[in-house]
């Protein structure tokens, strides 16, 4: 979402070197540094960091990246996350485009996207987080299990990710119509999320992975 | 849907020979013959019959052949269609579980599934209309670009044939979560499916295929 711009947004990303990664190419194959597990998640377009928080702290063993292009946001997420961030938490301003460049072949666990843009315009098609040039990326770079978990309130969006992801040789592991209806302590409710579900917009979701044997 | 006993039913099924086909076996590979244009249209478990109608009537130069094997809901359906059944429209009171042995290899353009019983318990799973085995039939009879069209106002069946069509390869051409957002004058509302939308209940449809190639 588009943020007002904050007086404070420079300050903050600037006091925050102990989460902020200022250049992620730097930490490419070498993310698991964060996990003790093994696992890595990454959440692309974390928002106000919600998720990203509340995620991080449910499973402290897995390493958290989120990457979130709007300064303004990324600030807020990392004030919310000021006096709580633990050791798993890392956070990428930038443009999640690159995000080839930022991890290696088979190192993602599992990609995170939540209620990401819908871009409804059809000229505005490659901007989608699903977009096929999108898919091609996270496809080399998660693991041979690894997932994308997807989370949105737009039916087109979602309608169209099913087609694409199926159409790009996916496999749709999961999928839910209204995701809300039953409990989910497994996974974590953000503000935003909660503003639809009263709102009574059922919460799309669904979980591809790649079978790279193929 | 489950109809209460009606006296008149087998009366009226006795008195529509013009439209029931009693030994659907009999009529295997030649469905065509009902059809201007070669296309055979066939909805399974058509219930009181409003789609079959509206679509016959819409659509006049393809077949409309309807399965019902509820006896009490065929004669509903017969009864509403006294006085405007058109020879495209043909009625096989039976259990669907028999549709290999009516129709032949490659001779449906389309199979038609509206508001199917969910069965929601795990043990009757396969009395699903979209459970595996079903669906090996349908391969078989469905063209080489024949399509299935599933509408459904029940979240996890849609949930369950989503993921059910992909592991059995067949290929998503369209989904909505909420179809009835956008208007679809090509495709019939039923007043089944109208009380739905009038509850605010989001319409489920999907559109899927089986390359025969492959």
């Amino acid at each position: 979402m588009r943020m007002r711009k904050k007086a404070w947004t420079n300050d903050m990303i600037e006091a925050r070197k102990d989460c902020v990664v200022a250049e992620p190419e730097m930490y490419k194959s070498t993310w698991g540094q964060f996990s003790q597990n093994g696992e890595v998640h990454v959440e692309i377009g974390c928002g106000k960091g919600d998720y990203w928080l509340q995620m991080a702290h449910q499973y402290p063993e897995s390493a958290w990246i989120a990457i979130e292009k709007d300064r303004d946001c990324a600030a807020i997420a990392l004030k919310k996350s000021l006096d709580n961030t633990t050791s798993n938490m890392k956070m990428i301003i930038a443009d999640a485009k690159d995000i080839g460049e930022w991890f290696e072949r088979d190192e993602v666990d599992v990609l995170h996207l939540n209620f990401s843009d819908p871009w409804p315009k059809k000229r505005h098609t490659k901007r989608r987080l699903t977009h096929d040039e999108f898919l091609n990326v996270y496809k080399r770079i998660l693991k041979k299990s690894g997932k994308l978990i997807m989370k949105t309130d737009n039916a087109s969006l979602f309608e169209y990710s099913l087609v694409t992801f199926i159409q790009n040789d996916w496999q749709l592991l999961e999928v839910s119509v209204d995701y809300r209806r039953l409990e989910h302590p497994e996974d974590a409710i953000t503000e935003y999320e909660r503003h639809f579900m009263e709102m009574g917009q059922p919460i799309y979701r669904a979980v591809w992975t790649y079978n790279k044997e193929v």
